[in-house]
């Protein structure tokens, strides 16, 4: 098996775009990142990433926002561009996805908008107060395959499940057997199934890849987001990340997700919260 | 003295935004909300989400995300919106503030996205386990005059201090007698000095208005904003604002600043996290 690396892997093929002409690319949306109902809205931010990492002069997404207009399939899809201010250390930029109907009516999936920069640039200081999260040993926290009876039932695809290796806390998995902690919790060990390590563009998938903590919080329905904001602040290391996202504000039918990555050399290496809507059953 | 209200306001006099044709507004950004070298990035935000109100279907920011791209000045500037979705809860925009140059080049300021809603018609359904800020009452906090010598000598102007009726934490003013805690924390009353209650509005320049947590973490340059993005999750009950604002990691040159404002009723009404430089000494 041939290895794989940053640049050759499955995520790095399916989130691949074509520049058509300047600022416009043409991608293809992989069925092998649907879950329940949706193309993963993470997958979507790295897809959109790649895009205007190519446009803008700088290399790495420092502070990315995304609103999620219309619900993405599987398929043809068409990223433009546009470079909104180009500076010394940063640059700023806007996506716009869109995809088309049977009869041609185009529609705009995702609006996008961030300033990249070039993470090796920055200094080394570190002044951090932040802590990683208290959480067992990987081989102690559940995988998709460890809940009863297998995965726990969600309804439509669960394509994604393959192609990342998420292993849950189990002090955050009450949800998937039926007894939800009621805490705004969700906290485990990410990966990429196939061994990649992750880099910025990774990260921005890595931030919406664990279950909604509105599961823990005994909300079954869906949890659309609304908008992502993610700041990359580091790059990061090989080895396999931690994630932790917490709710404190579940009202109105809101709630937001405020997510932490840490990787292996335990610097914290992306911030992200978004603002979900919590469909109350 | 005519009572100040909602609408008929200091606040409301300097965001006024006048419509030239549609999506598109005239305004005069005031000298009187500067602070140091600039004027105030929730001032301007306040005026961009004044124009996306009146560009919009729906009424209420809910979340807003700005992009600093340009030091503004005061003088004239014209907003440019973009309805780009429309939906039946919610929809979505864009807004860009341009100024102009003395040879009539235009200098864009600051991009926004945001998508709109109306408060009004969330369900009154609250599971926050947020809690208010543990700070001294208000009485016992410091205002902008109450540093010995009068106001901290920062440099540049500071006619927003006038503007504004801000009592800090005493715990977090330790920067202002040069013995910063260390911690980044910044915690206070807010309050507009006229006695203007509070909207959604007003809250986009609440969660940029207290002095950085950079300086109670020592640093004394200017910590210019790159994007700042804010939740507005409920609409503020009349009277004095708490906010906290929290820094947890200071590294590569780039910190977070996350904010959370309080209403008199104990709900948490806005959050709000930015990314800024930390311009080190």
């Amino acid at each position: 098996m041939a290895q794989v690396t940053i640049g050759n892997s499955e995520f790095d093929r399916d989130t691949a775009v074509v520049r058509r002409s300047p600022g416009v690319y043409d991608a293809e949306l992989s069925a092998g990142w649907t879950i329940i109902h949706a193309v993963n809205g993470g997958y979507l931010l790295a897809l959109m990433g790649r895009a205007l990492g190519d446009a803008l002069p700088h290399p790495d997404p420092m502070t990315v926002t995304a609103h999620y207009l219309t619900a993405s399939r599987p398929g043809p899809a068409v990223i433009r561009t546009e470079v909104v201010r180009t500076g010394r250390t940063m640059s700023t930029g806007t996506a716009t996805l869109v995809q088309f109907e049977d009869d041609g009516t185009e529609v705009e999936r995702l609006r996008v908008l961030a300033a990249y920069g070039d993470l090796d640039a920055l200094p080394d200081d570190v002044r951090t107060t932040a802590k990683p999260p208290a959480m067992p040993a990987r081989a102690e926290c559940f995988g998709a395959d460890a809940a009863p009876g297998g995965r726990p039932a969600l309804p439509g695809s669960s394509a994604i499940t393959a192609r990342l290796d998420v292993r849950l806390d189990p002090a955050t998995c009450g949800w998937a057997v039926g007894a939800p902690s009621g805490n705004g919790e969700m906290r485990g060990w990410f990966g990429l199934a196939d061994g990649r390590d992750a880099d910025p563009l990774s990260l921005l998938l890595t931030v919406d890849a664990l279950p909604p903590t509105a599961f823990e919080m005994g909300l079954k329905g869906w949890v659309p987001t609304v908008e992502l904001t993610t700041h990359i602040r580091c790059r990061p290391a090989p080895g396999p990340l931690r994630v932790s996202i917490t709710t404190r504000n579940l009202a109105g039918g809101f709630l937001e997700e405020d997510a932490e990555v840490w990787d292996a050399d335990d610097r914290l290496v992306a911030q992200s919260r978004q603002l979900a809507r919590a469909l109350l059953d």
